[in-house]
């Protein structure tokens, strides 16, 4: 069902971090939910997480642990979101925060929770022991495919990449994986991204980097318009690689580290719509032309969350008028509609307050046919510019959310 | 498919107001799909249009028209919206009108213009002056239920209500009709509602009660969020009723007028939701202990668009889970989660920051069982309040939607 995606990732791996995948005994079926990553010492770590004022108790924790000391080990559910929870989510995030911690040999608050599934229920506890200890002993540099399987949801394929830069002669590696495919509107990361580098990196240059390559990349998706209560994304830098430190004294290094740090964000980013729930196609919103970045980010978020725009999408429908009628009541202040030209691909539908003279539906149903759709709104006043990604809307996206937890 | 309305209608007469339909000929079924409105001399009216700044070639006329004389005839087509269609549409809204008056013998600007359907497609003038000839042939003060017929488009069934009401002993009528199931979120009118009485009443009066009622009514309603291009709302008085007139002089009588009309206003504004396109729920959601009104509907508005909740109403399933976490994402500055509780009908199911301590999953799932859903959510934080109502996303959205132009 992806949009341009292959069921087969092949990630490469990262000098100094181990995945471990095992299955928390709790599904029907027999599969991997529950995954440990281990980060060597010295290892450094930037995070972002939801601003949903319901964040989910590993948030908290998440965040609790981040500000006392770096992180060596990550603990990831799948299937409970333990969110909603109240007090008693808060305990069972410590716990099993505690539970890694011992037998890993490191304090509690050395270990980052993390949980993506239903919102509201109590996370069952007794699952975890047992498979903690089955991830912790199948711990492994190749671990990460297995990974990017085990922290699916409504994912339907996994979802991880690579980049390989030089610095000095030397490669370095940035290996990313993503879940998430609906209640995606990120509003500082989404749910559940892991990067890692072997790369040797300042913890400043690293939540420079992290906040700059999310902004562009996560939090330019929407699938649905909700944001999750438990989005997270995480930075790590092991430098257990070879080359010297990238601290901002070469300016070639540290641009090519944030090169590939945003690449591997926004191809994850794109993978999440690309495997939203339900969808057959993948579209950008591109908003041109306008006052300031914020009305271009704002009309192009209007038009992606349009369930007339998503729905003629999924029927491949050049059913332009609906993308006007979203342009018409975004309250851009002062538009005038005679300025404003709108295209899907390179042909033009909208201009002069109506149907582009030359638009014919054979061209805009060529375009419409296709999986991937551009969207382009050019407002004729300003130059600023907004991009956004987003999915259709399809009976498969009802079924799947009719369905979640039945 | 409506939830909760009849096949049925029984709107009672207007004195003073005649209606005619017919069909364009234009469909492959046969159904009427013009109507002619015909208002007695001295009627007084007044109207509210969309807020879509692209809005439609008939709104633009409709209010050149109101600015210029008090209308006689009211002039309605549904199937093409005659919207997004440039100087053309302009031309040809105004084409008709013309048609309508030397047929009527009164001025082209005695004339309103409304159109529904399909946006961006120029308007096939050539079939109506047939079809208006015919409309004004079968002028009848009972062509009410015939009319309401007529006007639709998604529409399930024809949606039309009456309420009278004493002045001095005299019984005066409060007629309405309304059309509209998709592209809902209106923004001062909804899509095409009519609404007469044979009260004598000023235009101030007018204009005062229609839009206290249509804030209070259609201004509260959601199916998809997206506001229509050609959203009015029309509100006629004939004075052909027997009752003294009610121009502020007696509050009584003002006062039951302007209740009959908001109790109109309502009942039409709520068939839209019951006949939303594809709806199988009745949704309330109503927001109390706000800081303002403002934030109130803001978030009440932000739950009606969330597609998870909406799913998850078609699924009758009790996952408040995405309840809550839209309330996290809303933005509500300040916003104490611990001292919001969430209620689904009299049931209880978030406070203290997570699940309701006595909350089972039966309870919840008795109230979603209903046709009829009410959401709560009490912020604790002020004593303001907001109420809108909303449909839930069903495959039958979905489907209407995808397949609307075909």
């Amino acid at each position: 069902m992806a949009v341009g995606l292959s069921s087969e990732v092949d990630p490469l791996p990262v000098a100094g971090v181990r995945l471990g995948s095992a299955p928390l005994g709790i599904r029907a079926e027999a599969r991997d939910d529950l995954v440990v990553i281990e980060l060597a010492a010295g290892t450094r770590a930037a995070a972002v997480f939801t601003r949903n004022l319901f964040c989910a108790a590993p948030v908290t924790v998440a965040k609790e642990h981040l500000g006392r000391e770096a992180p060596r080990y990550l603990l990831i559910n799948a299937g409970n979101a333990n969110a909603g929870t109240g007090a008693r989510g808060l305990e069972d995030a410590r716990g099993c925060c505690a539970a890694v911690g011992e037998r890993a040999g490191c304090s509690a608050s050395a270990v980052l929770p993390f949980s993506t599934g239903v919102v509201g229920e109590p996370l069952q506890t007794e699952y975890f022991s047992a498979a903690i200890d089955e991830a912790l002993a199948r711990l492994d540099e190749n671990g990460w495919t297995a990974a990017a399987h085990a922290i699916m949801t409504t994912d339907t394929v996994p979802k991880a990449v690579s980049r390989q830069f030089d610095v000095d002669g030397q490669t370095l590696t940035v290996t990313g994986m993503v879940k998430g495919a609906g209640m995606i509107r990120p509003n500082m990361a989404t749910m559940l991204a892991f990067v890692a580098t072997d790369a040797a990196v300042s913890r400043e240059v690293l939540d420079a980097c992290l906040a700059r390559a999310t902004e562009q990349s996560f939090n330019r998706i929407t699938v649905d318009g909700d944001t999750s209560t438990n989005d997270a994304c995480v930075l790590m830098a092991t430098g257990a690689g070879d080359a010297p430190a990238i601290d901002g004294s070469s300016a070639d290094a540290l641009h090519a580290f944030e090169r590939a740090v945003s690449e591997v964000c926004t191809w994850l980013a794109h993978g999440i719509v690309r495997d939203a729930e339900g969808a057959t196609k993948f579209i950008t919103i591109a908003v041109r032309e306008g006052r300031d970045e914020e009305e271009c980010l704002r009309l192009a978020y209007e038009v992606a969350h349009s369930p007339l725009v998503k729905t003629a999408m999924f029927a491949s429908d050049a059913n332009w008028g609906r993308i006007l009628a979203v342009v018409g009541r975004a309250g851009l202040d002062g538009l005038d509609i005679d300025a404003v030209r709108i295209h899907l691909g390179d042909v033009c539908i909208v201009s002069g307050g109506g149907r582009a003279d030359d638009y014919t539906e054979e061209r805009g149903q060529e375009v419409m046919s296709a999986d991937e759709i551009a969207v382009t709104i050019a407002l004729g006043r300003g130059s600023a510019r907004g991009t956004v990604w987003t999915s259709d809307l399809s009976h498969g996206y009802v079924t799947i959310n009719a369905e979640y937890r039945t």
